[in-house]
């Protein structure tokens, strides 16, 4: 039934598809069906088929886009929302591609690898060194929203508490960083210095978010039933975030060059890669487990590997880690940003009483990260593109607004109700779309336009700026 | 609580790891939780975290093992029955590790991209030049362990009827082609006869096993219902396994070759390895649509694929196929054989009362294979091998006795009871661990033992056989 789709779509290469299940398998039932999963079988064809239409689509929209000269993750996006759009129309199939465990699992694994390639690129002396900006940029990005969105939330709904506004405001803080680091990425941009102060402050904007969260959600828990916020949770909170990036660095510093030269002696094939990635899988279970986002575990686990641990595979002649995570992370993380699009409820975009509302967030959204811009303390960097590079909201938005929607607040009549409502839902899900949407194509701008006043020491920045948009249009 | 294994494991590693997921997203609750799904954050973190456990125990146990001259796979496999042996002694987790859906699914596209990558290396006109040995090897092998099974069902169980003992001699039928395909490249003899041969043989070992499951479970479910086998259907599931392998043929004759001229047009990173995957994905789908293995399906989606379509790749400076597809390979495979040892059962080999039935099944299995040896055909090829490499059961045969567990004959007093009853599932799994675990030893001794009488022609293999085996030693 699901699967009436797919055939649908692939018609044309094999027309033998369509058959429906061999009807011995199928008539085993329930029994037999739980003794093929106990015996390994546990694989929906499906998943198959999905990841196959999923690789082509994603194939065929970054293609097209990036002939438009635009990022190819924007085709990726809007390939997405084109299959997703399908169901709209009443092709069956979609909803089970949208919400099917596995293919999100290895979207996500996706988007953990992306993070983890891009940490790799990045270095983490580097990192330091922009920390202020960073921790700058990130405070800034997370104030200025939030209070643009408070605003917005009393304006439009007053009939709405006060901790449901800051609720709101909260639902605009946090950054999500895939977008712009693939964007970034795709550019050949990661080493400049706007990469470095966007991925720090979108480190932290992960642990202020998280704190930001318990705040505010304890404090309507506590006003729910009675009594007062625990500021102790909250520290707690904020210690554990603090102790794993503190601890990762730790470990990157005093354990890493010890497992990999012990692990440098293996002669069996892949141990390279298969090591490395079991560290970035562990260091992102470690931060989903202290409540960050797995990612941020990923770019920490990128962040502290480095070449010169890798001596010993490098003198055998074997390629490099980056080299062999590639082929992994083309494979996968187009999935993430396919399965991104395809999550896409358009049908909010009809819901005209949201749009007032939305539009506003979407605009405090953006407006309220260009802030960041004022926030980099550094000389001769690219304010616009840290302040554009910050605009995506993605699926942390969404994660807030969802928590929203799980916590009741009593309302004037006493009336237990939830803090966001299905009417704020719906605006929330519209920001985070078009803040998704804009980013890439605004932010490739923002990297090729000069600044309008060269301060001195940038020249050479701007020149090399050029260089590389000359070599793009040359391509 | 499904998680404490892994921070008892990983103690040493990060002190701060056991501590509980956050309290403020937990609190988050059911619909927060949804809402989170939704918002693309499916993954459970354990997932990671099992993910790197297994990472880390496939290339340990395959390390251990490589440097004691066997096989690596032997090695995961091991490692995954130490692991499964800890839920023995009570270690939580390990259940969930077993059987997660995401992380079975994993595996299961990991056992994919091995046949993928198997046939890749393999070629579509050397495998129909073995085509009639293949087939001959093929019908052997099913033929005497079918009757071999029946008989020592009659033997073991005299009270079962006749469909019961047919049902287990059917069992004993289908070879499990993963593990031998994995010992074979990790020898590097895929190319030789022998290996052909073997693959090929699989690959109508399939369809063979599909028919006689279907005719068998048709005659119970027939003879349950007090009416008779419809030979129709069996024909038409025969008629769709051919009709699959043919249409793959021609597929890969008639489109193939444009579709990657077409492809090889676009300009976007990874397309050559995303569009390769996602075509075996494709056919391996559809395999499993008309009722075969998805392994059978991306091993013909490997074999129609040819160099000679990435033309406009290899002119770019891109990697080869095989070279961009093998670090995918290098991490998701060992995945599947970690996976394999984990569900091992060992506590199945403390019933005392099944030994007897398990034996007898295991060497009828063994000994039943070995008659394939005597059906190749062509001259100067590896008979022993052929035989040694066609015993592993694995998953096949354990799909076929969970579909008979799913089955009910009425017993002589009349009262319905299933065709596998728990004993004598128990004596199956015994049988699948056996000959899963024998066939890589065995299989490279086979490979490594010189024929005792070269046959005319066959003196430059066996030339060949030497100073590989000489070149391995001196690793």
């Amino acid at each position: 039934m699901t699967k009436a789709l797919l055939p649908t779509l692939a018609a044309g290469l094999a027309g033998a598809c369509a058959l429906p299940l061999a009807p011995v398998l199928a008539a085993g039932g329930g029994e037999a069906a739980q003794g093929g999963e106990a015996a390994g079988h546990g694989l929906d064809p499906f998943v198959l088929a999905g990841l196959a239409l999923i690789f082509v689509v994603a194939k065929v929209g970054g293609e097209l886009f990036e002939r438009m000269n635009q990022p190819a993750v924007l085709g990726e996006l809007i390939a997405g929302m084109c299959v997703g759009a399908l169901a709209l129309v009443g092709v069956e199939g979609v909803e089970t591609l949208r919400t099917h465990a596995v293919i999100g699992a290895l979207a996500e694994i996706g988007v953990i690898i992306l993070l983890f390639e891009v940490g790799l690129e990045s270095n983490l002396a580097e990192m330091l060194e922009v920390g202020w900006s960073a921790l700058l940029v990130a405070t800034a990005g997370v104030v200025a929203p939030f209070f643009l969105g408070w605003g917005i939330s009393a304006y439009f709904l007053p009939e709405e508490g006060t901790l449901g506004h800051v609720f709101i405001g909260a639902t605009l803080c946090a950054t999500s960083v895939g977008i712009t680091a693939r964007v970034l990425r795709d550019l050949g941009r990661l080493q400049t210095r706007e990469s470095r102060i966007i991925l720090g402050a979108a480190v932290i904007d992960d642990v202020l978010g998280l704190l930001i969260l318990a705040v505010v959600a304890g404090a309507i828990r506590a006003s729910a039933a009675g009594g007062a916020l625990a500021l102790s949770d909250v520290g707690l909170i904020a210690l554990k975030s603090v102790a794993f990036l503190v601890g990762a660095v730790l470990v990157g510093h005093f354990v890493v060059p010890h497992l990999f030269r012990g692990v440098g002696r293996f002669r069996s094939r892949g141990v390279l890669l298969t090591v490395s990635l079991a560290f970035c899988f562990f260091l992102a279970w470690v931060a989903a487990e202290v409540g960050l986002a797995p990612i941020v575990g990923a770019f920490a686990a990128g962040l502290v590997l480095d070449e010169a641990h890798f001596e010993n595979f490098n003198r055998r002649g074997e390629r490099d880690l980056e080299d062999l995570i590639a082929p992994v992370g083309a494979v996968l993380v187009p999935v993430f940003f396919v399965q991104m699009g395809l999550r896409v409820d358009l049908s909010a975009f009809a819901r005209w009483e949201l749009l007032g509302l939305a539009a506003a967030l979407t605009v405090a959204a953006i407006i309220g990260k260009q802030v960041c811009s004022l926030a980099v303390v550094e000389r001769g960097v690219n304010r616009l593109a840290v302040g554009l590079g910050m605009i995506p909201r993605g699926e942390v938005g969404l994660i807030f607004a969802g928590i929203g929607a799980s916590l009741t607040l009593p309302n004037a009549q006493g009336v237990a109700e939830p803090v966001i409502g299905p009417a704020v839902f719906g605006a929330v899900v519209i920001m985070v779309i078009v803040t998704t949407l804009v980013t890439p194509p605004a932010l490739k701008w923002g990297l090729q336009r000069t600044t309008p006043t060269p301060e001195p020491g940038q020249d050479e920045a701007v020149a090399e700026l050029g260089e590389d948009a000359a070599r793009r249009t040359e391509l």
